[in-house]
Order: C-alpha cells, then sequence, then structure tokens
C-alpha cells in the first residue's frame, strides 16, 4: 500500500487566522485544503492565498459543490485549485460539468448514498471519495466504528481513491491499519494543537510507522 | 392559497456585478438571495452588503450547508442572513445545529432524496423545502414536468411551505397554477433580462394573475 497522505483543512472564520494556522505545517501536510467554512465565509481569495502560498502542493477547494457545478469549479479553478468537492447528492450533470474545469473532482459522501451512486461516479471518471464523519455527528456523541470502515473498504475496492476526515487524532489512525487509505485529512487536530508543527509531523510518523513510506 | 412570494437569486461572480443587478429589481421582489456561486466567490460580504441595502426584506443565505451547521449558520446570521440553505443529504444533527443559528432552515432538494427524509425534517421543525431543477439537469435538456410537480404537491400535503426554481419563466409560472408554491426563485430570467424591472414586475403580474393577491 501507498504511504496515505496528510491533508489540513483550513475551516477558519477569518483568511488571517487560516494563514495564522497553515504557516506552521503547510510544509509538513501533503495537501492544503481550503475548507467550506473559510471559502464561505472570505470567498476565493483563501485559496487564491494557498496557491500563492504553496505552488508546489495540491490545493483543494472544499466547496461541497451540488449545482452549477461548471460555474462554481471554473471559478475555484482560476483561484487556484487543482481538485474540488462535490455533495453526493449533485446530479451527474452537475458533476460532469465541474470535472471538465478542474483537475480532478472528490465526492463527499453525506447522507444516504448507495453503491449505485457510486457506481455513476466511476462510469463518468471520478475516482476519488471523501468519507466523513459528521463533525455534527460527533458532536452529537458518534465516532468510527465498523460500519464506516466497512464502506471505506466498499469503496477502496470499487477503485476509489478514498479520502477519511471527521474526528480523527493520532490515535485512531491504527483503527485503519489494513486499509488502503488514500488522504487522512484533519483539521483542528493539527490546528488547534499546542504544537501545531509536531502535531502534523506525529501525524506523518504514525502513518509511516502503519502503511510505511 | 396566498400568493407565493418572489424571490430573486444573485448568482453573480462578482460583488459589483451582483449589486449592479439586485439595483433594479431588489424593491420589486419579496426575498433577495445572495446564492451559491456568489457566497463561494465573495464571501459573507454578500449577505452583509443585501442586509444592509434592503433592511425590510427576507435576506437568504443559499449556503447549501452539509457540515459545521453552527459555524456555518452563526456566520451567516452575524452577516445578515434570516433564512440560510441546508442541502438534504446533510445529516440531522447538522441540520439541528443550524437551526438553533438562524430564524429558518430551507432544505434545497437535489439527488435521492426520500419522503422519510422529508418528514424527518419536519419532524425536528423544519418546514420549507426547495425543489430544484437542476441548473444542470436543465443544460443537458431536462424541464419540468408531471414527477416534479407531483413532488412539489406531496411536499406541500405533508405541510412544507416549497419553494421551486430552476429555469423558471413568466411562461412556466402557469404550469404550477393550482398548486400551493410558497415562493418562486428566479435568477438570470429576471436579472439578465433585456429589462430587468420589466421582468420582475412581469413575474409578479403572472403570479398574482394565477394566485390572487
Amino acid at each position: 500500500m501507498a504511504k496515505p497522505n496528510l491533508q489540513v483543512a483550513l475551516d477558519n472564520n477569518t483568511l488571517e487566522s487560516a494563514l495564522g494556522d497553515i504557516r506552521a505545517v503547510g510544509n509538513i501536510v501533503d495537501i492544503v485544503e481550503a475548507g467550506t467554512i473559510l471559502i464561505l465565509q472570505e470567498g476565493t481569495i483563501a485559496v487564491r492565498a494557498l496557491r500563492a502560498l504553496f505552488p508546489d502542493k495540491v490545493v483543494i477547494a472544499d466547496t461541497k459543490c451540488a449545482d452549477a457545478g461548471s460555474t462554481v469549479a471554473k471559478n475555484m479553478a482560476d483561484a487556484g485549485a487543482d481538485w474540488m468537492t462535490c455533495i453526493c447528492s449533485a446530479t451527474i450533470p452537475t458533476i460532469q460539468a465541474a470535472q471538465k474545469q478542474v483537475k480532478e473532482i472528490q465526492i463527499e459522501l453525506y447522507g444516504n448514498w448507495t453503491k449505485e451512486d457510486a457506481q455513476s461516479w466511476l462510469d463518468i471518471g471520478v475516482t476519488q471519495a471523501i468519507y466523513h464523519q459528521s463533525r455534527d455527528a460527533l458532536l452529537s456523541g458518534g465516532s468510527w466504528g465498523e460500519k464506516d470502515l466497512a464502506k471505506v473498504k466498499m469503496l477502496v475496492d470499487m477503485g476509489f481513491r478514498v479520502s477519511v476526515t471527521g474526528g480523527l487524532s493520532v490515535d485512531t489512525l491504527k483503527l485503519f491499519a489494513g486499509v488502503d487509505v488514500y488522504t487522512f485529512i484533519a483539521g483542528r487536530a493539527i490546528t488547534q494543537a499546542p504544537d501545531p508543527a509536531k502535531a502534523a509531523t506525529d501525524f506523518q510518523n504514525e502513518i509511516i510507522r502503519i502503511w510505511g513510506k
């Protein structure tokens, strides 16, 4: 198995807060993400700033696009995003329209998606999916369990590169041992740590310990 | 039946373009919406500008929120939004978290939602839903049909106030005659008309002709 990527999600309320957070960890992680909260607050300047600061990293615009795929994706690509997210309930034409504008689309899995939905994304050439523990579900007491791992494995077996996110910590990475995870996405577990650079390094070291370099 | 509202959606790529569009029609329509495209481009300044310009209108932030409901909704309420949209694939905890921060949540219906989903929204006190023809589906040749009207009627019968949107024109309003539509949402059919003020007035007059004052 390839070493899973480490992605940091910036879900700050202001650009300056996001820049303060990414400063210490941007060069340690593999992928930087302008989170939905941040983009809704600040607009595409969030993406443009990450592109400018990290010209050699993958930059993701987490728009969770549900409609107007062409316009949203063109705008994010123009701002410098490599990849963009679409919500799983977006129609296939929306996803296809978005695909034409950015390098890759990632499908954000929330709510009641089916294996048939997943196959329909593969059929149009989308090969990345993001499996969530919803932040609000986590706040309500949910956590990672066998049901989640089974869904992640199913997606991997279907041919997706799967990112996982939601309440991850260095200690929870081992739950995924043996699963060919493409990317671990962490937010506050890194940015709000007492020493964010150490937290990001700890994540990378634990990933290497489990999956190898 | 009450007269359906007329809502203008601003899906511009820049704040200045949105302001130029709303200038002529803001006082004719009932509800003004900061569209998803606009918010993703410019951030909450789009909502703050509409709040400042139209202190007595309902202002909607069309975030299509899928997660982090509390933070997104608080940010939009702080910016002046009365109502905010959540995507239908958001989890119930996300929608509930958002509900606590803004006056009303509207559920945006895309993809495979079920009647059971709809009942679960009613059960938590969400009574507004937005039925779409996806912009990209329309671009692929879709249109309003009996299947759509049946779903709108089902939602109305369940107790929702239902907004409809997607490819609406003055000529298509009559398709909804006899249906207790809460709000018609139009974007470019108004803002890109040769005379936007006339277009908005034509929409209102046709609504009154069909549904009464």
